[in-house]
């Protein structure tokens, strides 16, 4: 497919937050063109007979092009449990409600789920999603079928399955489609014995790899690890060589200054999820710390059950907001960083390191916001009217790998709604009647 | 207007959270059916020649009906300052940003504006709002063009308005129509010396009426009035007699134990308002304690301002997730009464009596809940998918005394959208280029 915007206003993000009037050329999953539209013979010499056949030309209406969201950290099939089991605590959470009803799943239903989560993330303009969960091989298919582009990240733990799994997923799924792609990792210290966390480490050593896992997400879960291994999860981890090559943490809500600094050192990145952090009463990340030193940030929702949606304009808003709460500041966290952490921080933490920003020759990761809305209006600084304003309503379209998946509203899946929404319900009520 | 929603399941909030699957008839400004539509002779009955003629029937294909939210604190002509100067604590944003800017609009400049935020308000449900602004002529004039329903708060300081002023304003925008009514107030403790206070402490002796103010938003502020007058602001307020016939306060972020005794005994409203308080660092209320004191409470935006939106999903979330966070229990402020402050608690406290609940005989202050979306699914609990879970994305319909004022995110205000856009940054740009 040929797609020309015009009529745009383009936030490429490549190293700044300037913004660019005029057109965006899509041709197959890639982006050929982006310019005032002066300067396109360069493009059209490259094709044959200097002619470029559109499938689709989209006036944009003076809205505004940028790259999607990357939801950096989630469990997308965990849309069953919505509104499921609300209002307790993290580990009661996950021990008497999660966890009994994931044994429950098959591999169908985990198709179906990932199916409704993919369809949530269109609707934020989320064109990717790091997705930790089990049943690999459901995920991926739903993924591919749907057209969104999925990294699936390793989750490993005591209660299911082993380090030879993990190797043979890494060269199974990197080498499915483009729109797959795997990462080591594993769930975390606190559900996976040291055996398994040392063939991680063994396994990122051999292929150069990053290794995630969630990290410091309660403050339990570091006074825990510290008291069986002398030391916090990240420290234990950094001693282990599971941050040799790169990787980090989901949520990083508590962490040691010595921590910090070793994520620092090994250029980690650091997945906040603020949403989540706060219905579960985990805390609040110390996110303008890591921006003083520099950390690598991006955001996830962490998946519907625990946030309860998959909506990354609330997770914007939230990075930024708790920070200024937890700092006592209001001028903590811009909201350009934040912008550039639901981007590209996303993007490159995930490996998609052609889904970053928007430029010629990279991946067509393309959201369009409705700037034709009260809550975009008027335009004094349109990166905090996307941070601090934006919502799900201004999510005019969404495309991933250069096909339009949403657009006005509507899905182009290949799957009906009301299809995928029956299933849903179906799975849990199955579950809850036993 | 005659007008028949079919298919629909209703929220009434009347008393409870129970889903009622049937119809729900309009009638001129009032709800005059809500049931399984068995039982419709009895309203067919009352008719002339016992028909109904419909304007419309609408099929409203299993979504959810349900009271439209009530923004209760708000300065709705703020929008023109969205993005304008974010990221600054709350008294330089005040002095150093916001007043200057105020000083220079014109009273054609607030009625723009307030259109502006009133197509905001419809976008995301928002039904009726509590605004206190200057020049409430405009805003006045603006609302009643549009066909929302807009409740004034008296907004007396120092700066400006007479406590005459506030008897006269009372008297004309309690007489204007039925979408217009007016409650006295002033600004708050430290920009309004004692003898305004005292008058209008006169006033609403006079008029047996409440007086609503900002109230315990910043810390400083009660650190000022405690060093002014050796009391809170709360208690000043009470020993004044300022809240002897009732009203409350708004943002209520650091009261003491005495203040929220004084607003039990005295059934006041706390009027929270979580996302300017975050974005502004300015705290985060003690609401599981005034639910836990059965302290009344209602929900409002405060304006585009600080921050920065006008969205009560936003502001649902963030009431019980700070909650949950301040409190460190996942288990504080339960979606229900969350849900209860957003729309029966805001229109109590702002004495729309018959816009609290949907019954027959109560005002048609209806909102439609798109619930064939992802993050609606699957239907665990409704009212936890619309706190924990809804966007401005699931708003279909909102209707104001009878009138479908935005439908399928098209707005019916007699305005067109793009005219209010330009003038709206045209107000802005005036201002800064002086």
């Amino acid at each position: 497919m040929n797609i020309r915007f015009y009529n745009a206003r383009i936030l490429t993000m490549d190293g700044g937050y300037d913004i660019i009037k005029g057109e965006l050329w899509v041709s197959g999953n890639k982006i050929i063109y982006i310019g005032d539209g002066t300067d396109t013979d360069r493009i059209y010499e490259s094709q044959p007979e200097n002619i470029i056949k559109w499938d689709r030309e989209i006036d944009a209406k003076n809205n505004l092009l940028m790259p999607g969201f990357k939801d950096a950290h989630t469990h997308t099939a965990m849309t069953f449990l919505r509104s499921y089991a609300d209002d307790m605590p993290l580990s009661d959470w996950l021990n008497t409600q999660v966890f009994p009803k994931e044994a429950l799943l098959t591999p169908e239903d985990i198709y179906i789920l990932t199916k409704h989560g993919i369809m949530e993330y269109l609707t934020s303009g989320i064109t990717a999603g790091f997705d930790m969960y089990m049943q690999m091989d459901a995920g991926a298919k739903a993924a591919s079928e749907c057209g969104f582009r999925y990294v699936l990240c390793g989750a490993i733990n005591d209660f299911g399955g082993t380090v030879e799994d993990c190797e043979r997923d890494y060269n199974k799924f990197n080498n499915m489609n483009e729109l797959i792609s795997y990462v080591y990792g594993f769930h975390a210290e606190y559900t996976t014995k040291m055996e398994i966390m040392e063939g991680l480490a063994a396994l990122g050593k051999k292929y150069k790899a990053p290794i995630y896992m969630h990290n410091s997400e309660t403050k339990s879960e570091v006074e825990g690890c510290i008291e069986r291994w002398g030391k916090t999860p990240t420290k234990l981890f950094n001693d282990l060589g599971i941050y040799d090559y790169g990787g980090g943490g989901f949520h990083c809500v508590w962490m040691s200054e010595e921590d910090i600094d070793i994520f620092k050192q090994r250029k980690l990145y650091a997945v906040t999820n603020p949403a989540s952090n706060t219905k579960l009463a985990s805390g609040i990340a110390p996110i303008q710390t890591y921006m003083d030193k520099d950390i690598n940030l991006a955001i996830g929702t962490d998946g519907a059950a625990s946030n309860n949606c998959l909506d990354m304009f609330r997770e914007m808003f939230l990075m930024t907001g708790l920070a200024k709460l937890r700092e006592m500041d209001a001028s903590a966290v811009s909201a350009e960083k934040v912008l550039k952490a639901a981007t590209s921080g996303g993007a490159l933490s995930m490996g998609l390191f052609d889904a970053d920003v928007l430029k010629e020759g990279k991946l067509a990761d393309i959201i369009m916001i409705d700037m034709h809305q009260p809550n975009m209006q008027p335009e004094n600084n349109i990166v905090k009217n996307i941070v601090y304003s934006g919502s799900k309503q201004n999510v005019k379209m969404t495309m991933i790998n250069g096909n339009i998946l949403y657009e006005d509203m509507k899905f182009n899946i290949g799957v009906e709604p009301e299809d995928v929404y029956k299933q849903a319900n179906d799975i849990i009520q199955r579950m809850i009647r036993g």
